[in-house]
């Protein structure tokens, strides 16, 4: 909601400690939360999240295997032999994507993959997709896989996930197996959608993502910084199962196929607060927050 | 599109000199703009654009009577009451919305009103509306009205402008007309299109996204900043026609209601270059390009 910021000020202390599950209709998002059952959360799989440390503080990525394996295992791969350390963001273009990594950096690749075979769609079947009740502008159906956005299309069998805000995807060149996870970029606009079955998305930012939108916009074609300087440095990029274990953040994430997360989208598709008068009725893939703890 | 760095810095060139119109059939929106004709384009009306001033440069606000004639009025007159001058941006919230002025500065709002009725729909009927051939998740129809994002419903005659990034809205508390203009929010996240019909748009941001886009993020409720130092101050708002005609940024809008228009839509839903695979064959309504010059 758009408050002012008196407002703001005046309620702030209630919005806090109102946790308390309310009755089962009309409830907000935050009821629903409260209400939430331990077994409606995952932790993270430490062989499917990366850290990249920033001047800024550390970005927290969780791969999506299950769409995109060669991306995760090259990307645990490049992560192991530290390519990433040492390089930077190299673009920042507004409304649209942030970019690091070098596709071409000359370094050391471990066992990673210089080019991999595209992973712009797969299989729909063998997938636990909750599906909205919404229609979708670009595809015949969206949902969530395992707390990822996705789409799929009964017509041909295929699914795929989306480029919604906070999406981590593997830069290419024109050729479609040019991409390789060493060059990476993450949407910080709103939904690029046209993307989605053109490149392969890899997961997604789980923490961090004030650190990456808010970085200075580049003043080169499609956003690329001019000057070496204007690059922020990436200090590493670590997968969380080769960190010691008590380094580890210990996030959870929501899971998309609870009745807690059936009753997180309602409480988005019909807001129920004083604030709203007009409920939308509907909600996009994009606009369901995929709540992380 | 998403491409290294390496190929960018190779194409960089022909990409900014090739802008001869190609044949009629699979041009690029930048094939299009080059064959636009003088009448596609249209000046800013002094009287509907703001120039907003702060530290980091000037941000430019076209504003638009059609949909919100009382809150157009109102900041006419707050600008020059000068109520905006020394004011801040109080709030930057990841993937929302970038907020300042204040409801209640205790400062000469001159001939402005303190609160406004609601002007979150109107008559579709009057309109000039460009429709686009996608469904929409949230409107029966969406297209664009001057220049201006926007959607309709034959069902009950109604007609609004919609949340797109870089649109800007009066912020209002939860009584419907408790807005005024004095508090101002523009998108700077994926489009919140639960917010239409709740709250008043005002018009859009022309210039300077990049300035509000990348406000560091507030840590307080709602992204609000929780320190004074924290805050961005506004050194001036001011309205073009108040400005001497010689200090006027002298841009144009491509108007919306031109084929050179129609043109750009289906470039946009189905690109035609050589790094996209699949096209889109949809595009939603925040993402066509509403071009400036």
């Amino acid at each position: 909601m758009i408050k002012s910021a008196r407002a703001v000020a005046l309620v702030a202390l209630p919005l806090l400690i109102a946790t308390l599950p309310s009755q089962a209709a009309g409830r907000t998002m935050a009821d629903v939360l409260a209400a939430s059952k331990p077994s409606d959360w995952r932790p993270l799989d430490p062989n499917n999240t990366l850290y990249m440390d920033l001047p800024g503080g550390r970005v927290i990525i969780e791969l999506q295997p299950e769409f995109a394996p060669r991306h995760a295992a090259n990307l645990r791969a490049l992560a192991r032999a530290r390519y990433f350390d040492g390089l930077a963001i190299t673009r920042s273009q507004e409304n649209y994507v942030v970019q690091w990594g070098e596709s071409d950096a000359k370094k050391p690749m471990g066992d990673a993959h210089k080019a991999l075979a595209p992973e712009f769609t797969r299989s729909a079947s063998g997938l636990q997709f909750t599906a909205l009740p919404d229609r979708d502008t670009y595809a015949a159906q969206t949902g969530f896989v395992n707390g990822f956005p996705a789409a799929r299309d009964a017509a041909n069998g295929s699914a795929w996930m989306v480029h919604c805000y906070g999406m981590v995807g593997a830069g290419r060149d024109n050729d479609v197996d040019s991409g390789s996870g060493a060059e990476l970029y993450v949407v910080t606009g709103n939904a690029p959608r046209q993307l989605d079955r053109n490149i392969t998305l890899v997961g997604r930012v789980l923490q961090g993502m004030d650190i990456l939108s808010t970085m200075p916009r580049g003043k080169g074609v499609m956003g690329f910084y001019q000057k070496p300087e204007e690059r922020t440095p990436i200090t590493q990029i670590r997968l969380a199962a080769d960190v010691p274990e008590a380094q580890r953040a210990r996030l959870e994430v929501l899971r998309t196929d609870t009745q807690t997360f059936a009753d997180l989208v309602e409480s988005r598709r019909n807001r129920q607060d004083e604030w709203y008068k007009v409920p939308a009725g509907h909600i996009d893939v994009c606009n369901v927050p995929l709540p992380i703890r």
